[in-house]
């Protein structure tokens, strides 16, 4: 997922909850139960993400290799017997990395390790070599007069917390976001922060910046933490000496490309009705196989639908979307939104935090559905999943269409662990827990169940 | 460390005990609980071992990074107070790392990342193209027709379990030791092994390996764990279709350089009695900063022996040596034989299995010295330290020492995690344990004031 906070794109429509006295309990089918059970074990979700990661692999937006997923995901979706597969393209401005290496010249010669940032400006192939100038803060950035940074190479050491809810992205995020661009205005030669991530791996972070408006872009680029910590030390022990660094970064942009969002449904019984839409994004970030980012999000969601499909027919349609683009500026996201933000939807979710255990459920389904959301609560209490807020939830590229009022349901994957391995090389398929992964396809299938309206005919889930 | 095999350079002479009736006691000067415990919050090792990584970094053996090191090594014993500092040098081959990169090229087009093992081939700067033939074992290797093996990389996915006295290394070992010549030997273009180590990050195992007498070399690496089980998948999925790979790898042997060991002494009152050696290797692998393999070696014995000088004048001379070029062939470990080997030590001892507590003591003192012994294991069990076998005990530089059969102490570190990163990019100062690393120069310490043969005058131990 890339960050949480986006543009006011789409006016917002206010569905906060008025305090009510509590609806009448909604009576679940027993098949909820039955299908929820059953798809503890699932192993479509794992034979998805396996192949995507495997026979695709990283997958850049824009690139030949996103190109080459649309195809894997539309010939994996027909043959799992889903309708109305298609691919729904969009246009859109790629950047690819280069060459990347960053090189303490002195006082203490060493290599440290890195990657540019989304976006990043390049060097000569040469490279750069300039002084290094230190700031524990964006916000210390912010307050250093132009002189002091003026032709340096800035590096910013701001750390991010471990969280369980990713809470801390948005706010930590700050340095990889804005601080190229702060940087940049302050006549800044490059600029290197601490990655936005939570391991000790030499696997950095990288992910999505953009300049400002009229900034000229300069090589952006972040160290893997324990280079972080290494060039806080180096320059605690240079002891006033200038610590200097050589810097190459060579990516380039290469001009406006294709990507697409992918799209099957399983068609409702009655087409009139507000679909539910589930997904997550096809596209990765360049240096993993984009396994728990979010390889595991599509295929979760998939695998749910699938078991819906299979147990009978949904009196609503459910729209599954592999999002393309997501990491680089939610393009897919907001595709969508231009094609379908305008008309209502039933529900949207997407899972786009990882592939650990759903710990918790939030809805924003408005005063009139109170008793469905509480039984989805209570059909989801025996995964362990506990009830959260009732007027809100979110998603990375359902983000416009939350924003503009449509219902939503977020099912809140545990987070603890995922920034260590978000946008990092570690990003690989090895990292996912089979039980965990089968415990989200279970929450996604009971809340399908519970939202799609009644199945019929009612088939016994397959075991 | 590299392989605890070495070929029998040096007569062995047996010590093995043989059944006797138990010593009597020995009874222990009060200082050894004083200085035990006053061990428990040195900050000396800690500073040692973050002053070499973070002021020289990676030091291969042989290079200039290596000869900054022992330049750095001379400083930092000459400002602890300690006698005799010297660089003893020697000549050796030098072979460094070049471009290294492995790309899928078919069916499924993905790059994979590995790291050329010591003493690797080169492919030409373009790189090689060929098909993979893998194998999960040696063994299998061993076995196959050289038909099947002929202009094909090889593969050989073999896993090394994960143990806590890394008994697992020796055997599990053999692929990168002994995979590259038999690879070559029934005509190879290429080898590429899963990684001798059991983390699942995309930081890849180097090692040494040579190529037997008469055995062309060609090119041989590691990928990293989840590199390896990825590539497993691929020929999984390609379901009989070949799978290429491209290969770059671009090491050169670049000659003769010098290398050497840096050689400190705590004289002792009686110079004319054998010394106690301990200490561990200053040269690191290129890919990490070489902070628990072996900086935090050095660093252990160096503040252990330090706290022997400081609180009096022992019997016995301390010997601290910091080995040079260790992980490539035990240059240091054989220099230090010829020029020593032939003279009686009281003790030798290494510390070279990383930062991790010592979990347990095995001696080889000789039948007199088995009450010494026994007070020895006594003195440490108050740091939760096990009594091990008493007619044995290893290290790496020592290893020509301990063959020939000196008298050796083995303070066993737990290596349960030690071969997640040993010879890899992670292998960083953020990785080490304070707390572990006091108590490994609690138990150094306890173990010099047990054999150095008695302190005057006794000062009291700093806190």
């Amino acid at each position: 997922m890339i960050t949480r906070i986006l543009p006011a794109l789409f006016a917002a429509v206010s569905t906060a909850a008025i305090a009510q006295p509590a609806p009448p309990p909604v009576q679940l089918p027993s098949y909820v139960a039955a299908l929820r059970d059953a798809a503890l074990k699932d192993d479509l979700a794992w034979d998805i993400t396996e192949g995507l990661t495997t026979e695709v692999g990283q997958r850049l937006a824009g690139t030949e290799a996103e190109a080459r997923a649309r195809a894997w995901a539309v010939a994996k979706l027909r043959s799992l017997g889903f309708a109305n597969v298609r691919i729904e393209t969009f246009d859109m401005p790629v950047w690819v990395r280069g060459a990347e290496s960053a090189t303490i010249v002195s006082p203490f010669p060493q290599k440290l390790v890195l990657a540019a940032l989304g976006n990043s400006g390049a060097t000569p192939p040469e490279g750069i070599e300039a002084e290094v100038v230190s700031f524990d803060s964006l916000d210390a950035l912010r307050a250093a007069p132009d002189a002091l940074v003026r032709g340096k190479i800035v590096f910013v050491s701001h750390a991010m917390p471990r969280t369980q809810d990713g809470s801390g992205y948005g706010e930590f995020g700050a340095p990889r976001r804005q601080g190229p661009s702060i940087a940049s205005r302050k006549g800044a030669a490059a600029i290197v922060i601490r990655s936005i991530g939570t391991d000790y791996h030499r696997n950095p972070h990288t992910g999505v910046q953009r300049f400002e408006d009229g900034v000229a872009p300069i090589p952006a680029a972040a160290l893997s933490l324990p280079d972080a910590e290494q060039l806080q030390r180096i320059i605690k022990r240079a002891n006033g000496q200038p610590v200097r660094m050589r810097l190459v970064l060579t990516p380039r942009n290469i001009g406006t490309r294709q990507s697409g969002n992918v799209i099957a449904e399983v068609p409702g019984r009655d087409p009139s009705l507000p679909p539910i839409l589930v997904g997550g994004h096809l596209d990765s970030w360049d240096l993993g196989t984009g396994a728990i980012d979010d390889a595991s999000g599509v295929a979760i969601t998939t695998a749910a639908a699938k078991r819906i499909m299979d147990a009978g027919r949904p009196l609503r349609t459910i729209r599954i979307v592999w999002f393309g683009a997501e990491e680089v500026g939610l393009y897919g996201g907001i595709d969508y939104m231009k094609r379908y933000g305008g008309k209502p939807h039933y529900a949207v979710a997407e899972s786009d935090f990882g592939a650990d255990r759903v710990w918790r459920v939030k809805t924003r389904l408005g005063d009139a559905r109170k008793a469905e959301a509480a039984a989805l609560r209570r059909a989801l209490l025996p995964l362990g999943i506990v009830p959260g807020a009732e007027d809100e939830g979110e998603g990375s590229d359902i983000t416009p269409l939350v924003e503009a009022g449509q219902p939503v349901v977020e099912l809140s994957q545990d987070g603890t662990h995922y920034f260590d391995l978000h946008h990092t090389p570690d990003d690989t398929l090895d990292k996912i827990n089979p039980e965990a992964l089968r415990q989200n396809v279970a929450a996604w299938t009971t809340m399908l169940a519970v939202l799609s309206g009644g199945l019929e005919p009612i088939r016994r889930p397959r075991r």
